[in-house]
């Protein structure tokens, strides 16, 4: 060992033990005829004094340090003169005896600080040197303990942590698959996972009850803000459960890691909001709950006054924004230029003052006072708020006052990253209606279950009955987020048939795209159901960041580049041959 | 939930109670006028009792039950009448108030028992169908114990768990990559890890100190029997230690998992070999220890007598083989045909047999009685004993007797699964010489340090003194197996250039190759070192068996292929365009 204690653990405890430390000089100091060395590792900081007393050898290398350097550091433990009250170890200093550089360091093309000098590019180039610094340290720390927790408390419910391949079988359905070419079987390719959901449930079929695992996977997609080619899961599966039993369980888990991890305490028994009041409350089926400000259906007051905007549209909703009634005419055309824009989609905004001197509307000439007051009683604002009227299709309309919302949240500061509201939505529509290809989709996957109260619904004829199946499927929301989801599964093959049908999904075809998973289902599936998280912004939120790349130790950028590594890269001909592949790309 | 227990949990103190249970048939049979189904989950076999108090209902349902039927059961757990006490419910079961069928099954195409009637191929298409078997799952969960185990241990000691990328640069060192294309980036490919080395040394230049992962790695192999294309680690690193650091931590790792997991003591401190003496006494650098039958050199004691074959050798060695003098004539010229295969390489056996009347061998007129007594003392053989004698130059003829003692402790019964035998060994050469090539290759890999006593000879120009240089090196082995190896880094630029020009790789290669981790180590790099053990062979030993493949969930066949999958198959051509590749691979 270099080292007798670490850069974080000395206290006036230790006061006049001889010690051993080793780590990173963060900053050195020259102070007349004493210097200062701040010495780094993972575990803090520690003063290391050179004065007088200490032997000439260790001043001359005192003299010559720069930043970064690798020390080994021997001396005696000291009370500080100065005390620095911000650093577990602010209370004592090291009067050294001995100094050795195990290593010099050039200087670093940024500075190593909470928060450094150095722009994204350059940071995420050297990123070994970026991951120094105390907010990653702390991310990847946190991120850690997470882990280790959710193991804790999973190894302790009964689950078993079972490792499935990444080299598996490509499937056209779904987003696209990363492949990977095989040189042993010339011509063909494996798939690297997407999730491991069909093997998690070959597992059930395999009586293992109760499995997780946290594991990576991969999805081809083109890069949308703080997304990852790569990316972790909790991957969960139960069998003999229904809904409710998955729900308990997995909220137990988050309640374990709020606790544990970051000293938080959630409800007792989280809330369970039904997709249709997530979409009609808060226009979105991942509502953050944090703040109030909820959507309210206006329609039947609006229309019929002549105000032909709304009374040609399915609905018209309303938010009511607290205190915002002094925006001024310049800050609501700003808004009303914001809900336009092409990402919220917006054809115009009306809007209501609600002032101690009255409610004034931009649609004044088609409504009474009498009209805006009821309007304002609907959205239950106060005086001094502001009203906010967006119309449209239904759901695209809630959708787009939920996305108001969310901003004006955000501007009024009601999203504090460390207030927590966890919430479960629940009772998801099983169909999706795509008008352009005339068909339905399957909301979350061709295996999630109907509930059974709506099992007749869904051998209807009807598309308006099939609209109306809820699924047994629930995702786990935090302030605005989604970080998990998942569902019970179909586990009986005459249930499974009809979900191919009412899909279109002919029987050849779902033989060929999911065969043997419907195969090992008729050797006795038992009922199962899971879910999943994303443990990259679990962790992220956690964390109180929005941005999951922080926590993630070698990310890759928005064009799936690590650029510390300059991967991807071309590779020779040998290899290329080896593979029975030629590129057919472009040459640069 | 479907149950109120499991089917391994209810005892004599829950008679009288009302339970149900769910799970699958393992056997039902009929005796008279009642019938018995023996219900299986992961957690027991529970025996339900259907007789004449039975509803009508039960009674129909159980006779039309089939093997591995999913079932639910309610029941009054009453005390049977005659007991099972191989069994922990043996002494109860559950005379049946309900019965329903979750989900019919087909019969399976081989028996699920602990000793199955179904061939290898067959078991392995119906994976889930094999996985549901005593041996596997017991193996599975065994794996899921460990990786826990491994993970309590190390966190506990400061270790961070980190998850290093999958998505990497390919490297031309080493085994062959798995390579993905990258559709974003046209021409270009990441490759699969076989290792996060890598990314463990820029994590201890990043300052974190201890790492760890339990991560899975890739490599394009011709596939050797019991190899996987992927397979899973236990990878760490340690920063500001030396060798016998984490040679103790590690084997207290061990040492936890021996105790936690199978219950058994291993010494307080385990045996460090050096190489050399691994050779030289069992002629292997993983040495079995459970039994002795080490082996000798009698070079000197057998030449210049006229016997030609061993005049001409460097090496002639010796074990004596515990009681097998009564070996006949006929047993020895199947062992001589033994040693000949190629995959021995011996020319030829000597033996001596150390009989009650004497000691005889096959070279007789070469030696006199002095001459063999003389062997046979330096062999420490007893009467009884029979001595196996080979040569050819040093190395090669220790590899071969190493293998010849394996096989005779196989043959004798020296080699229980169940005994565990650890050890460390260390000092490894540095270096090898390649002959053909007439260079230098790293034993390990290139950022192996050579021990800090050897630098002077490490700088020596003379072939005689690098062949000499000792690395701070370490493989731990088991019974004969390699579990793991590691090595202390090279943290210093002068010893990693002379390193590299010691392999006769010139700087700008070294560049090519190994830039960025030669980059990142100008900035800092403290001391450090780690290891890796192979956890599928970890698994499959304290499992007491020899083939990981029953300690792998989904594992791949010789030829790399998932016969469950189907994998690796064709993909697409609008999936191959977009990925700017053409397959050259012959159409079949």
């Amino acid at each position: 060992m270099y080292r007798t204690h670490t850069c974080g653990e000395l206290r006036l405890e230790q006061k006049g033990q001889t010690v051993t430390l080793a780590g990173w000089v963060q900053k050195a100091r020259k102070m007349g005829a004493m210097s200062f060395i701040d010495l780094r590792d993972r575990y803090g900081i520690t003063q290391l004094r050179v004065d007088e007393t200490c032997p000439e050898e260790v001043s001359k290398i005192a003299a010559g340090l720069g930043r970064e350097y690798v020390l080994q550091a021997t001396g005696v433990v000291e009370e500080r003169q100065s005390k620095n009250a911000r650093i577990p170890t602010g209370d004592i200093e090291i009067r050294l005896t001995g100094l050795k550089i195990l290593n010099a360091a050039q200087t670093p093309p940024f500075t190593i600080e909470d928060e450094s000098d150095g722009g994204e590019e350059l940071r995420a180039k050297y990123r070994y040197l970026d991951l120094r610094r105390n907010p990653l340290k702390n991310a990847l720390m946190l991120r850690h303990r997470m882990a280790h927790e959710v193991r804790n408390y999973l190894d302790d419910k009964g689950f078993l942590e079972i490792e499935t391949p990444f080299l598996i079988k490509s499937t056209p359905e779904g987003a696209r698959d990363f492949v990977v070419p095989s040189r042993m079987n010339p011509g063909e390719f494996y798939a690297l996972p997407q999730s491991p959901q069909t093997f998690k449930q070959l597992l059930m079929v395999a009586g293992y009850d109760r499995y997780f695992q946290i594991v990576r996977c991969f999805r081809d997609e083109d890069l949308r803000a703080d997304r990852q080619p790569e990316f972790t899961q909790i991957d969960c599966e139960m069998s003999f459960v229904e809904q409710e039993d998955v729900l308990n369980l997995f909220e137990g888990m988050m309640r374990h890691l709020f606790k544990s991890v970051i000293n938080v305490d959630i409800p007792e028994k989280l809330t369970r909001m039904s997709w249709y009041d997530a979409m009609d409350n808060y226009g979105s089926d991942k509502p953050d709950i944090r703040f109030g400000m909820k959507i309210h259906e206006i329609t039947s007051l609006v229309q019929g006054k002549g105000f032909s905007v709304f009374d040609s549209v399915e609905y018209v909703g309303a938010i009511s924004v607290p205190g915002a009634a002094q925006y001024t005419r310049k800050q609501i055309d700003e808004l009303t230029e914001w809900v336009k824009r092409p990402q919220v989609g917006a054809k115009g905004l009306v809007s209501i003052r609600v002032g101690a001197d009255g409610i004034k509307s931009s649609v004044d000439k088609f409504y009474t006072s009498e009209d805006l007051a009821a309007v304002v009683e609907a959205v239950e604002a106060k005086t001094g708020d502001l009203v906010l009227v967006l119309c449209g299709a239904k759901r695209k309309a809630q959708t787009m006052l939920g996305v108001l919302r969310l901003e004006m949240g955000n501007r009024l500061g009601l999203r504090d990253p460390h207030v927590y509201a966890p919430l479960w939505v629940v009772d998801f529509p099983l169909l999706e209606w795509d008008d352009e290809t005339q068909r339905f989709y399957a909301m979350h996957h061709p295996f999630t279950a109907p509930k059974p109260e709506h099992l007749e619904l869904f051998y209807s004829d009807k598309k308006e009955d099939l609209e109306r199946v809820c699924a047994n499927a629930y995702d786990f929301v935090l302030n605005g987020t989604e970080l998990g989801g998942g569902s019970i599964r179909i586990h009986e093959a005459d249930v499974q048939s009809r979900m191919f049908e009412v899909l279109g999904i002919s029987k050849e075809d779902a033989d060929y795209k999911f065969g043997f998973i419907i195969n090992a289902f008729k050797f006795g599936a038992p009922p199962h159901g899971g879910l999943a998280f994303g443990f990259d912004r679990v962790c992220a939120l956690f964390g109180g960041q929005e941005t999951i790349r922080d926590y993630i130790a070698f990310p890759k950028n928005n064009v799936g580049r690590d650029v510390m590594l300059d991967a991807p890269s071309r590779i020779d001909d040998v290899q290329m041959d080896e593979l029975y592949l030629r590129s057919t790309a472009p040459v640069k």
